[in-house]
């Protein structure tokens, strides 16, 4: 395993902070680039960004290319945005420069079904770089598909799986918080679903890679949403809830084969979710049932699995890599 | 991944027997050949000896030579001995035919500690003939080590681990009871224990490698081993176990660095445990804790394992590799 390593950090928002700062800690990274488009960030230091209390001598530019020329860098932390299709052409500029590249895209986690040309595209230019690219997260990337999937290592056989992701939001940041629609009466949930800005992505291809991994071919993929409606007064730091309002949010996915369910995710996040926890249900020889108590908290989680990554992606084979083709990803502190 | 291939099956008993009812069932291996050494299978059908309830037009043959010479093998399940001083010479045997191997003998799940020379040895050889060697199984293998690896993916650091194994063995074969020392006085057991019969073999090579996954080095690894001694009438199928008598063992491994404990591994097997489980406690950011209800059943589970197992083994690189370098092992029925 190589010993250290030098990091980029692309995209200075929650997400990407979180990850820098976990990076900071860890004494085998340095971090020694940081990239964001926002003309608010541009030219202030990674640290002031970060609330770090202290300047990082890391300022933060829009200029890839300067960046690059001057910097080895062995992998990027890319923190944008969950569509592909947005982050397509900086994850192709990025690879130009031969950088391996972790990302919380959350259409990349397994790209292929959903953006098979895209997908291509992208793994095409890693190879020709040689260099490597994960899309991986808590969800996509973790709980609802990888951790599956491992489980199953001991399944002589198995007929469905189900996931369950069960959150109460209230510890979460507020525009978490916002994004699940918890305060919205019924009429405003339905209008941000209709946006897209509502949804969670990631089911479809969490479906997607259970799917490939297991060997099963499957004939629909299917996503319903819903508001969870508050039965009682819920509040967080940030918001308050009425009763007949929108608490958060209740997503399906589906996986079919022919009319039988054989995939199952089910994730909740809520102001006030009775219990938070995410469990495995796996139909087979044996049945498995499989619980993380409490849950995994998004952000934490989000921004370990990216820094523990990085060494498994650095040493990987070039290409466009998913969490089920990469050896088992371990905390190294 | 390769679509289909042929295997070997060496080592008759009940594990190999239940690993190769396995293989059978799955469409895309072929069982080309079964080994043993017992005077009284050889030259007998595997199926007859499987209780499978017809031939399979497999003899038992412990013509190793004879076997690899006149057929194309990509993969050996060897299931015949917890020792690896005693399976080695079988392995580099094998390995000289470039076959890949499987194997359940359990310190070879990660022996780079506990066995250095023998282990570079294996991983010379097998290199040198372009074959890779697995061990695994359910524990050690699975449940009480690349298990705990892989929850740590979404920890942003890790400070203790423990594991802990509680089984109610009256599901298990009977010398798996046996073998646990149920139904044995104290003194009886004492014996079983200093004759070296009675312990479970596996936890100091799951700690092993445990640490070599977080990057701790370890001061000490200790293992203790007592009786549970029963406190009321316990039965099984086969035993009956008298109160003051030992209802199964409680076996304990400790990975230390100084004089704090880091690594914890807790084994218990009984008749009459009150709750079968597996789980994993991390203390770290986060803390987490990972429940398997109702727990890993041993032969069911370690016969998947080697089984699922057997792809992801073709396909890697040349060497003697552990469950924490191959990417996740995954159930293709």
């Amino acid at each position: 395993m190589k010993d250290r390593f030098r990091a980029v950090q692309f995209g200075c928002g929650p997400i990407g902070c979180a990850v820098a700062k976990l990076a900071l800690q860890r004494s085998n990274i340095e971090l020694v680039g940081a990239v964001d488009i926002d003309p608010n960030k541009i030219g202030r230091d990674l640290g002031e960004i970060m609330g770090a209390g202290k300047n990082l001598g890391i300022p933060i530019t829009k200029d890839i290319d300067g960046l690059f020329a001057k910097t080895k860098v062995d992998i990027v932390f890319h923190q944008t945005s969950s569509s592909l299709k947005k982050v397509a052409p900086e994850l192709i500029h990025l690879l130009g420069f031969g950088v391996n590249i972790v990302s919380t895209t959350e259409e990349l986690a397994f790209p292929f079904m959903t953006h098979p040309e895209l997908a291509a595209e992208i793994d095409k230019v890693a190879r020709a770089n040689r260099a490597t690219v994960l899309g991986t997260g808590v969800n996509p990337g973790f709980v609802m598909d990888s951790w599956i999937l491992f489980m199953t290592a001991v399944c002589q056989e198995v007929r469905k799986v189900k996931a369950v992701r069960v959150q109460d939001a209230r510890s979460r940041r507020l525009p978490f918080q916002k994004k699940i629609g918890a305060g919205c009466t019924p009429e405003q949930f339905q209008k941000l679903v209709e946006a897209g800005t509502l949804r969670h992505v990631g089911l479809t291809e969490s479906i997607a890679m259970i799917a490939d991994g297991l060997g099963w071919r499957l004939d629909e993929i299917a996503e319903s949403i819903e508001p969870i409606i508050a039965q009682e007064h819920v509040q967080s730091s940030y918001i308050t809830v009425n009763p007949g309002q929108a608490s958060g949010v209740r997503q399906v996915g589906k996986g079919l084969r022919g009319k039988e369910e054989v995939i199952t995710l089910e994730f909740e996040a809520s102001l006030g979710a009775p219990e938070s926890y995410d469990a495995v249900y796996i139909d087979g020889v044996p049945n498995m049932e499989v619980v993380i108590k409490g849950g995994t908290h998004g952000d934490i989680a989000t921004a370990a699995i990216v820094v523990n990554a990085a060494s498994r992606v650095i040493e990987a084979e070039p290409g466009l890599l998913t969490m089920k083709d990469l050896p088992i990803v371990i905390s190294r502190s």
